[in-house]
């Protein structure tokens, strides 16, 4: 018997499943937008995600398929349920994922904390908001937004007018989420995996600093929390993935503010923040999600040392690629652990990055992003 | 520019570069004896590895050669030595790994510590052996062992013929190793990566368990092991490796005394006495090896915890493969890294290992016997 899973996208998450199903010996199958993606080495078909008989005929004979993005359209993850394979996260956990009003929505029925928000389906109501929010507040296209695109800081009520012509010519309903700019200390990310089974395992709290809507780095386990407040987290997105029947990993994205923290963003799928697990962790995100969505126990989620930071390599060298810079990248940090995700260099792009580990975080961390600036310039 | 390492052999050795190659963004491209090998998801080329024109064919447009195992004859390495290809470790190095006399010899020339041995004829030869040394002794083909095989422990003259016999009728030149039984207290492994421009770098010395001539454990490092022993075999390693001017990562295999250590075997190349290292030290054997075949600066190779124990699984389960035993394991042993290598289940055949670290020996040795049991009956 041979296990199969099939990703959809063979971006950097499918390739970073590689490893870990390949120590494993679970055969992994991507189907790829294109030719030489990030994934390409296990790409068994290339074509288009939105194409429910592309993704149908991608997914004979695989066990599971899961995603390297949130992007799959609902017809066709509809048309895969419909031809008997197992879909995980399901359909109706990915709705969650990809419309944050819907998200917002059932997050409320949840009871989950999160910052003031309301569905906005006009300029009105974009000035209503302003008006009992201090004049400024964050709208969010509800779909299609990722690394801070589709959401924009305004400050006055036609500064999304653009937004609404564009959800009314394409008929995706005319609402946009508007939601209260949170005055928060940090963000935080809380991961978890889940089962179909219901086994659900959290990994330790991060902290996560971004930088122009981009994730730049993780510090792992984040500081200065204590057994109360990544209960509270574990907590969180725990009942999250079981709320929203989630199997395979999820990402909560947090704001720590004075007083408590609240949920701003969701993936259900390997993420950004739980990149460190490759390097820090008893089981990488990456062999957890395989583990979750082919419904076998959890591996454990505990750290493998006192910290472990990750800095993203973003954008890369102006000229030559980043295997150019090995030599000196590795000469000067022989402990940085170097990820690269097989993409050409353009500026702000993820291109790779590096995890360091050990037992002083302000050592780890300049470790972490000296090895990591010596690809980028 | 992409680095790309070609590996001739497909197997698991070969199989566990790819995860590391992988993540840093080398191409990894296999030579493998056949469909379906350990290592398939990177094999480009199927051919026979004794045939010259195969394995050049296979080389071209890789940076450099190296191998999933020893048996590449002289004259293949000859042809790509030739063909302007880089071979690492060299043919000359290599030899030292193909035939057990001339790494005597050569290991006597730099004085490290061996067991007595002789090079015999005839069975005269091996009766003068023996009377020197209390009427027992190891004799050994010095072409082709591995794994047990081709090693014989001899209390008579005669013991040996049908393999003086068979030297004689296949030319290979008629002599064979004869080596005293060390009275061993138990086998150690010390590891080296060394780059062709000179670095070097050791691991912790570790102790091998063997059952039936095969690696059943690895300790990592070995128990009660000081700094000084520590010292003995990393210079013995690092001179070893200097020696032969080996490239890529050197296991030297180690018999402990009473009062010394003594040299046993050589593996140019990964080696079960390393598999620890893909979760239990900073950079695997894995990546380090790709790291000095390509002459990088090489990885830290500290432990990442206190103990890490390896316990091969070998034979597999009596029905059906390893996959379904996945849910057993990993529900007793969340804490185990279970790697299997593709390979059908055969009695006494390494078909995987099991991985555990953490801070008490004797739990993480259970743990890990516990966990890789589950995988054989």
């Amino acid at each position: 018997m041979t296990l199969r899973v099939g990703v959809v996208g063979g971006g950097q998450l499918a390739r970073m499943m590689i490893a870990p199903a390949v120590e494993l010996g679970v055969e992994l199958r991507v189907l790829a937008e294109d030719d030489g993606m990030s994934a390409a080495l296990a790409a068994t078909a290339v074509g288009d995600y939105r194409d429910a008989d592309t993704v149908v005929r991608f997914a004979r004979d695989v066990d599971v398929v899961t995603f390297d993005h949130e992007h799959v359209p609902q017809d066709v993850l509809g048309a895969l349920v419909d031809a008997g394979i197992a879909v995980r996260p399901g359909p109706h956990a990915l709705r969650f994922a990809q419309d944050k009003l819907h998200m917002r929505r059932r997050l409320d029925e949840l009871g989950m904390p999160q910052p003031d928000w309301a569905a906005v389906s006009d300029a009105a109501g974009i000035e209503a908001f302003l008006a009992e929010h201090g004049g400024r507040a964050v709208v969010k296209t509800p779909r299609g937004g990722y690394d801070g695109k589709g959401v924009r800081v305004v400050s006055s009520a036609h500064e999304a007018d653009d937004w609404f012509t564009a959800l009314a010519e394409d008929g995706r309903g005319g609402e946009l989420l508007i939601e209260e700019l949170v005055p928060f200390i940090r963000e935080l990310a809380q991961q978890v995996a889940r089962r179909p089974s219901g086994e659900v395992r959290a990994y330790p709290l991060v902290e996560t600093v971004q930088r122009d809507g981009v994730c730049a780095e993780v510090l792992a386990p984040a500081q200065r929390t204590g057994e109360r407040e990544q209960q509270v987290t574990s907590e969180i997105a725990v009942g999250i993935a079981e709320g929203l029947d989630v199997s395979g990993m999820l990402a909560v994205e947090l704001f720590e503010t004075a007083d408590r923290v609240l949920v701003n963003e969701l993936a259900m799928r390997p993420h950004n923040s739980g990149h460190w697990t490759q390097d820090g962790a008893v089981t990488s995100q990456f062999e957890q999600h395989l583990r979750a969505v082919l419904d076998l126990p959890l591996g454990d989620s505990s750290p493998k040392a006192t910290w472990t930071v990750m800095i993203n390599i973003l954008g890369g060298p102006a000229e030559g690629g980043l295997v150019e810079r090995f030599g000196d990248a590795m000469a000067r940090h022989p402990e940085a652990k170097v990820h690269t995700y097989g993409k050409s260099p353009r500026p702000g792009r993820k291109v790779g990055h590096v995890n360091v580990s050990g037992d002083d975080l302000d050592d780890v961390a300049y470790a972490a992003r000296a090895a990591a600036a010596v690809f980028v310039d």
